[in-house]
């Protein structure tokens, strides 16, 4: 008798199959043919699993985008308020977290176009910020200098940050080493925490 | 006799309307033969200019670059040291930049995995910070509270700025209107402008 199947499993080596294609290689690349060559599969269990190569690509982002909260939620399980720690689980400064930024670049293209996708991503950021806010709340508890007002401004701070670093390292690891990312990213956390601006209106 | 032909123009022409159709379908539907039909053109023609999708995507980007570069250049030259303007000039506000930014997106993507795209973008990304630090040097002349320490390091974090707000606000026009944009542009400038660190390394 045959193993059973089990579909998310399978679901999941797809959509690492495609991050790996998109990350060396581009979302051009990304073909159900070559998904399935690389997984072992034949091509009518790959379309099975995904209609189409935007249900394809919609999964491995989705997928790239658990990898990095599993590693923020590492970092957490630690210290729930290690702020400089759950930035450095997601900026660019590995291969693997490089790869998700691959994987979000190719994502971006067709959600600057896209409503559904943008929808996703937005649905992404307002969950990132939400998270940032949580590291920022546990943190409060043993940190007298933050503020105890609303941060939900803080958050959306800090989360513009992390952006701004990342899709900079991507291109310019010269720049934007890793230990260069950590180092600026620890300046900015620093002046952030101490500027935050509780009065003014910047809710969500 | 015909009217001579300009090769300049034809390429500008050429760029605008593959940025048109990255910014509306993506690109995926950049073809030549497309590009082509939208131009009035022949394939040949267009083969002719650019000879392969590759060195369309390249000028579109430049092309769009280019226009971004002009839009601060009108702010500057009424005031040489208006930082709020030429960021603004910059973000995704309006339809035109949201255009140049979804471009950006689609290079992106390949710049990510392609060296020689990757340089065009970390030369432009250096580009960009350059400009940056002589709009603060313009600004220094007449505004006191301004470090008169190596900019290079502001330039770096108010460029980092930028990049974090436009790459969510592409997506996300609910929570980044444009006033919404200029508003939290100008707040952030407010801290960065009065807190930036000379003292600490962050020399390129």
């Amino acid at each position: 008798m045959p193993a059973p199947v089990d579909p998310d499993h399978r679901r999941r080596k797809i959509a690492d199959i495609a991050s790996d294609i998109i990350s060396r290689k581009g979302l051009d690349a990304v073909t159900i043919r070559e998904v399935a060559a690389a997984a072992g599969y034949s091509t009518t269990i790959v379309t099975h699993y995904f209609a189409n190569k935007r249900a394809l690509l919609l999964c491995t982002y989705q997928a790239a985008a658990l990898n990095a909260q599993r590693r923020t939620e590492t970092v957490l399980a630690k210290d729930a308020g290690d702020l400089q720690g759950y930035f450095e689980a997601l900026l660019p400064i590995d291969a693997v977290s490089l790869r998700d930024w691959r994987v979000y670049f190719a994502f971006w293209q067709l959600a600057a176009i896209d409503p559904e996708f943008a929808e996703e991503q937005t649905r992404w950021m307002l969950h990132a910020r939400h998270a940032i806010a949580g590291v920022l709340e546990a943190r409060s508890r043993t940190d007298r200098a933050l503020p105890s007002a609303p941060l939900t401004g803080l958050a959306k701070r800090l989360f513009t940050l992390l952006q701004g670093i990342a899709v900079q390292a991507v291109f310019d690891p010269h720049e934007w080493s890793a230990e260069q990312q950590r180092s600026f990213l620890a300046d900015e956390l620093r002046t952030i925490l101490q500027t935050d601006r509780p009065s003014k209106a910047r809710s969500e």
